[in-house]
């Protein structure tokens, strides 16, 4: 059975996921999550990354945005709204709100959050493995000009209050040196048959994983060759604002910019078939490259995707 | 300004305290609500008692039932018995929960609960000043026979899952030696000019609150007169199951049973018209007690009552 080892981020790891689950029904596929851009709203601990995954492969995602719970309402938000509960520029629906009350209440009862994430997938079956990339808490803050200096703000105030309009000049992992490897994580990537790299946000959803002490090491030494597929099409981010993170770490934000940050990992890139004079550039890294349709316009259209990335480092 | 004092459960004293501001509606009143059924499901501290005053007295309370948000929905509580989560006997509605999340979030900051109150009804504005017995955890346990023995179970599993359909043994207040009156307590009493006690439950409502240490005799020794409100009549409670209660602790379930409870404290005892032989028993116990309508069958009869009550103790 292959074994196949990814690291994801949220929305765009989660629909390559679903891709590659119809690509390779048998694979025993193992997702490292990152909860970086984790966040304690109203005393809840919410886990973006890991639900989104989740929920997106256990059947429970709302469609048409790619996050969060289908058919969701806001009962819960417009109470803690009448209340003046802050913060109001995330708003929680009440289906989620179970998913986070359940994690809080098992986190303050002493479980890790692994051990919590595996209670949650119980009930979602997701089809794989989803670990937490690290049971450490690890968070993503932005340093932001303001007029008066500059200022650190959670990733999620960044991205979701300030749509990363607020110009970045460091992205810091606030507790990353201290964090070891989640339960399981080094094995599979150590056991992997591949490892692959979703389209995912390359600074705040892959970085974050790799920067975790140890990991960056096992996938640049693991058996397993590692591919990866170019969240960034002909200059800009397929979704999201990863054009904006990148500009923090002061990347390009191309798909021969993003596959340099990754250099010491990857065996293969592909990149989108508008990209395809990256290719060169991109093999000039020592990477085997190819330009192949990224836009997962539908459940076919990123199955292939999968495949495609399969076929690039695996004979 | 008429200063009054009442000590108060659950649904039986919230529509009673809403007759009473009806019926002197320029009087400055202080609430001392009973938090020894509070409980912690799914992670989240529900206080019942204080809720239901502060919905019923906010505008906000379920009307059919007397408790609860009124409009309810449950999505969360649909979400969480998906996920298989325990207990299933307690269902919370989602605008409730966010009550629940704001006093949780509070008091996990380091706010004592009394402040956690006063910031709640800073939205309900209920009117009064709603004070908690205690900011210290104090809990009703009912000591029930099982097959194998007696078994302490919380009073909420008792009344909520069980409808105190288990012969209780015994009630044990766990905490209350080493709670402390909350902030305002004793003043409130000490500076009252009437204090009051509504047809709540005597034992699991009026009972922990009296029990707390220092209350009792502060009622006692108040100058204000005290007058109570009979929650039985003819021998049977109007809501609720205080017999079930009063069983536990061997006090008859009837009108002058329960003044019996309190004849340490009481000035003056309502009885309701249908129990007027019991005024002649009443008296006996050194109490001042009439015989009028007890049903708050609407707000101008709980309006009545409240009046008579204050009339048979005030000049």
């Amino acid at each position: 059975m292959l074994k196949i080892t990814t690291l994801a981020g949220g929305v765009g790891a989660a629909r390559f996921l679903r891709g590659l689950v119809r690509a390779v029904p048998d694979a025993d596929i193992t997702v490292v999550g990152n909860i970086a851009d984790d966040i304690t709203l109203h005393g809840l601990h919410v886990s973006p990354d890991l639900d989104t995954v989740m929920y997106t492969l256990g059947g429970g995602v709302e469609e048409s945005q790619g996050w969060g719970r289908s058919e969701e309402t806001f009962a819960v938000a417009d109470e803690l709204a009448a209340y003046g509960a802050e913060p109001r520029w995330f708003t929680l629906g009440d289906r989620d709100i179970a998913t986070h009350i359940i994690r809080t209440q098992m986190l303050a009862a002493g479980y890790p959050l692994s051990a919590v994430t595996e209670a949650l997938c119980e009930r979602w079956q997701p089809g794989v493995r989803l670990l937490p990339m690290s049971d450490d808490r690890v968070e993503t803050h932005v340093v932001v000009a303001r007029e008066d200096g500059t200022e650190a703000i959670h990733f999620q105030q960044w991205w979701v209050r300030w749509h990363a309009e607020l110009p970045a000049e460091r992205i810091v992992l606030v507790g990353i040196d201290a964090a070891s490897p989640g339960p399981g994580v080094i094995e599979a990537i150590d056991n992997a048959d591949v490892i692959v790299l979703p389209p995912s946000n390359p600074v705040v959803s892959i970085g974050p994983i790799l920067a975790v002490p140890g990991i960056r090491d096992a996938v640049a030494k693991a058996q397993a060759p590692v591919v990866g597929l170019s969240p960034i099409i002909a200059g800009a981010p397929v979704r999201g604002m990863a054009d904006a993170a990148l500009r923090a770490i002061g990347v390009p934000a191309t798909a021969a910019g993003v596959a340099g940050i990754f250099a010491d990992i990857l065996d293969g890139w592909l990149v989108d078939s508008s990209d395809a004079d990256a290719v060169t550039e991109v093999e000039a890294l020592g990477i085997a490259c190819r330009a192949v349709p990224l836009l997962m316009t539908d459940a076919d259209a990123t199955a292939a995707m999968a495949r495609a990335a399969l076929d690039l480092v695996t004979p």
